[in-house]
């Protein structure tokens, strides 16, 4: 396995966090290969952070080392840890929430908490306690572990699954004539929003490509979007700035307007305030 | 060669889709060096996509292959394409008009589409197609190309070059009082503004730094600019927040506001709407 | 050594810039990892570069190689250097204050202008002088070092340190009731403000974890904050947006309002427009 550690923070590029941050990693081992998967992620979104690894951490290599950093308790007793996950990864990450996604949808294996006494950048330095954890204790730690300085097991003590802090998942409802879901996440970008219906759940409830559903948006309970939209297996299909649900990328029904920005122009977000609802009728 | 592939694209940061196609292509084949060249391109703006590649291309040694993905288009009849260009590149694209630079000024000598069927990532998931041929198609094609798994020839079938989807390119006119252009592309970071007029012809038109040259700016037909303006080449010799012309970095005519911002403070932009005419008068 | 550079610009992803940088480094030599610091530095903003640089510099290997260009000045006289530091570092950059913090806290050991007659991209293009020194001359340049085309010393002929442009530096003043020092930098993501007050100096003023201190800010000479606000070892131990007083990544004071943006809420900045003082009483 080649030698590399992938990165997200809410940290952005404007400061040199993330490069003091890389320049430890490359302190400890300068073959270690760094790639960059985001540092954009919204600033202190925990949910955000362990969205964005669900999404993404299956089409890496096993054996991939991430370093996940959105941190609003840094200092706090929030434990610093790595997690081994069941289907093969390692995820470095202060234990706030991060973990939610990929131990309800991949499960974690086993988590360590992280020993500051061996496994933490110390300099001397008026013996100041460094607040920058993403430097001198995700990034160092997660450096020493991808060199095979320390073994996962060095990482340090094992603690139970039962105690990661973990985010509320809601389950969609299936009912005889709707699926009921919420929008569990958005693509900031274009401005889509993904449900937490699966397309497998879609497709058993009868829908097919090319019908029109009805969906109801609610907002606090409010019904804010009544309307039939098509269903396609491609953008193409649709008209310019119509509405349209389709397979994301994750294979999780999504909402797009087509070459618009949904959320913008229907003022619509994610979270527990929105419910969105696919009738068979 | 070194296995490394050069990526631009309009997904931005803000969510996990440059970590997905990038992992996707680490799967493929970890030795694979991945440059970030941008994803900040405007979004669904095929032209630029184009200009961008036109813009830095040659820099590159020959051989690197470049994975252009803005896609309007993703999930139409569009073809998916990798071509190799006359001096020495391959560009893996949609082809929606992304070649349209490139083929202009350094030439393309042959298209292939990509043959689904074995260059396209598929994994089991309820037989769903997925949208995002970023990571599935792009990458994952563009990979197995840098990685030697596949030769160029084993893309996919060859297409006539007249197929490529083209968008048009205008060419200054040359009078004798004066020469007529566009703005072809800004530089969206300092407000700088390109026109399509080269250097050798501002040159060969008797032009010469220091000379004050009266510029016109019509926008939609209207009169918009009309002020005697230097020419200089550096920008060092112009007053802050004055108007000047410039040879740009890819040697064609620019007009900048020195330490300020062109595009904003004048209400500027590119495309067919702008001519801008230099005057000997 | 492994063979990298580490950059930092003012060009933002925006267009190609980037891209034809990074293409010219790898045509000299594709063994050469790029690592990207940052290119969203504030434009223009030579202080900036000089204090992120300060800032991370010295968590990198002995040897690195930074390239550095905020170059407001480009084509001018200013000189286009690589300083060697009495830390074991190379900074290639223009010669504009980019130096100034790391020459203050570190040392510059020597620095010599690179001579572009050898140093510089010259590619036939009629003759036109590129403007675009990120590409031509400091990529180009760093590139050449660090693939060892060249040695240090043929970078080109040595120059005084004294010619060496220096933004002036404030140093905080200790008085027997107070502490009085200034907004050095801010941490633009999370709205922090940085003084430049040593946490040494701070200690030795006899402050400790806990303390509720007097802060007075003064911006223009009147001021606009009086509080007594905590400091904390750790941003956990304050509530949420309430002000608090930490010791930086840094080991400086700096200013923070816990989970939100203490620059924007109470419209502070940084520069010599402003004082704070932390009182005994």
């Amino acid at each position: 396995m080649k030698k590399m550690l992938v990165f997200q923070t809410d940290f952005t590029y404007k400061e040199g966090a993330v490069a003091a941050m890389y320049g430890v990693v490359k302190s400890v081992d300068s073959d270690i290969e760094i790639i960059t998967a985001t540092h954009e992620l919204p600033q202190y979104d925990t949910w955000s952070a362990s969205y964005r690894l669900y999404q993404y951490i299956d089409f890496w290599p096993k054996g991939t080392i991430f370093v996940s950093v959105v941190d609003p308790g840094v200092g706090t007793s929030r434990r610093a840890c790595v997690a081994k996950t069941k289907n093969g990864y390692y995820i470095v990450t202060p234990d706030n929430g991060s973990l939610t996604h990929v131990d309800h949808y991949f499960g974690i294996e086993e988590v360590r908490s992280i020993d500051e006494r061996i496994n933490r950048l110390h300099r001397v330095d008026n013996g100041a306690v460094s607040i920058f954890h993403g430097r001198d204790l995700f990034g160092y730690c997660a450096a020493r572990l991808s060199s095979g300085i320390i073994t996962y097991e060095e990482v340090g003590p094992v603690y139970p699954l039962s105690e990661i802090i973990r985010h509320e998942i809601a389950e969609p409802v299936i009912y005889e004539d709707r699926i009921e879901g919420m929008f569990e996440i958005n693509d900031p970008n274009f401005g889509n929003l993904w449900t937490n219906i699966t397309f497998t759940d879609f497709l058993d409830a009868g829908f097919k490509t090319g019908d029109r559903i009805r969906t109801c948006i609610y907002k606090k309970g409010e019904l804010v979007f009544d309307e039939r939209i098509p269903y396609f297996d491609s953008f193409g299909k649709a008209e310019d700035h119509s509405v349209m649900i389709y397979n994301n990328e994750i294979n999780k029904m999504g909402l797009a307007e087509v070459v618009g920005n949904l959320c913008q122009d229907y003022d619509l977000g994610y979270g527990q305030d929105y419910k969105v609802v696919f009738h068979h009728e």
